[in-house]
């Protein structure tokens, strides 16, 4: 009897092999790099509305792979006059920036060989909520400034965990689309 | 005996006379409408990685009215070398806004008298995947576009409704966010 041991590279619980070979066929056929994710969302009561995602575009096609949707609600505090039905939008939005940019950090950690211990993050977002609420027009509506404090400990020197975290920041895709924005079409059908 | 009756104004699940009542105090004292909200990420392994938010800093002080944390999970679809943890962080961007979108019209509908029956959308966000895996530098990382679509209905005329979701768009937080940016700091520290 022959045992046939393949070898997976996995690193940080990234499948560095198939990392690779993604990387290897997408570079072969760019028309594959062309991916369309999508959210639903319906309104329920008050601040609280509800996001299911499933189906996307990815590869040349439509991808099946998900058994179930994700349900996520979302919801405002007493304070902006809701029940706490979820973490609110704005929340939200961190909650997206915290984690690409933690996936980024864990996938080019794998890539170059890296194992990581640990990676945690705070995330903060300042807001004067006159804009967002009508009562003055010169605040903006959204967070004048986020910050993002991480800390990433792993069996690499300093500045090699800091090479990783910069390249990371370099590549995220939410880090990108927060810092600098994405055009937004809004259509409205009402009936 | 005397029954006092208090009138609440809800329409659309929102409180009216609260909602009017916390303008007129931030009209009054705008230093109040200084808010911080602030997500904290764990990373759990490969792709997975955790949020929890509860805290957040309004109207002068610290608000604990939370009684719970919200722990949200990301993930990646197999496509993207992850389990499906979580919907990935991408489609949190599109949750985001399509809660922010949907909370404005709701108040902004309710601040009108314009009683909703629903509210529904459906975003999509397109990416070209050789910028985030680092293939190619010339895609941009984020999406390329956002496409959002709402079917709203409610008792007021098309022009209504549609004015309704117009001036929602123009004060949201997290739309204001996705279409032009915010500045981001990172931080970190790896001991």
């Amino acid at each position: 009897m022959t045992v046939v041991t393949k070898t997976h590279a996995v690193r940080n619980g990234v499948d560095t092999e198939q990392l690779f070979g993604t990387l290897d066929v997408i570079k072969a056929q760019p028309e594959l790099a062309k991916f369309q994710f999508r959210v639903s969302n319906r309104w329920i009561d008050g601040s609280h509305n509800r996001s299911t995602i499933k189906d996307f575009y990815a590869a040349g096609g439509e991808d099946t792979t998900r058994s179930e949707a994700f349900v996520i609600d979302a919801g405002e505090p007493a304070i902006l006059v809701g029940t706490d039905t979820g973490a609110n939008p704005a929340e939200y939005l961190l909650h997206a920036l915290a984690a690409c940019l933690t996936t980024s950090i864990v996938y080019v950690a794998a890539a170059r060989k890296v194992q990581l211990t640990s990676v945690e993050s705070m995330l903060t977002g300042d807001m004067d909520v006159r804009g967002a609420l009508g009562v003055d027009d010169e605040p903006r509506n959204g967070f004048e400034r986020i910050s993002v404090s991480f800390h990433v400990t792993g069996n690499a020197p300093e500045e090699k965990l800091r090479e990783v975290v910069e390249r990371a920041q370099k590549r995220s895709a939410v880090y990108d689309m927060v810092t600098n924005g994405v055009p937004v079409t809004v259509e409205v059908t009402t009936h």
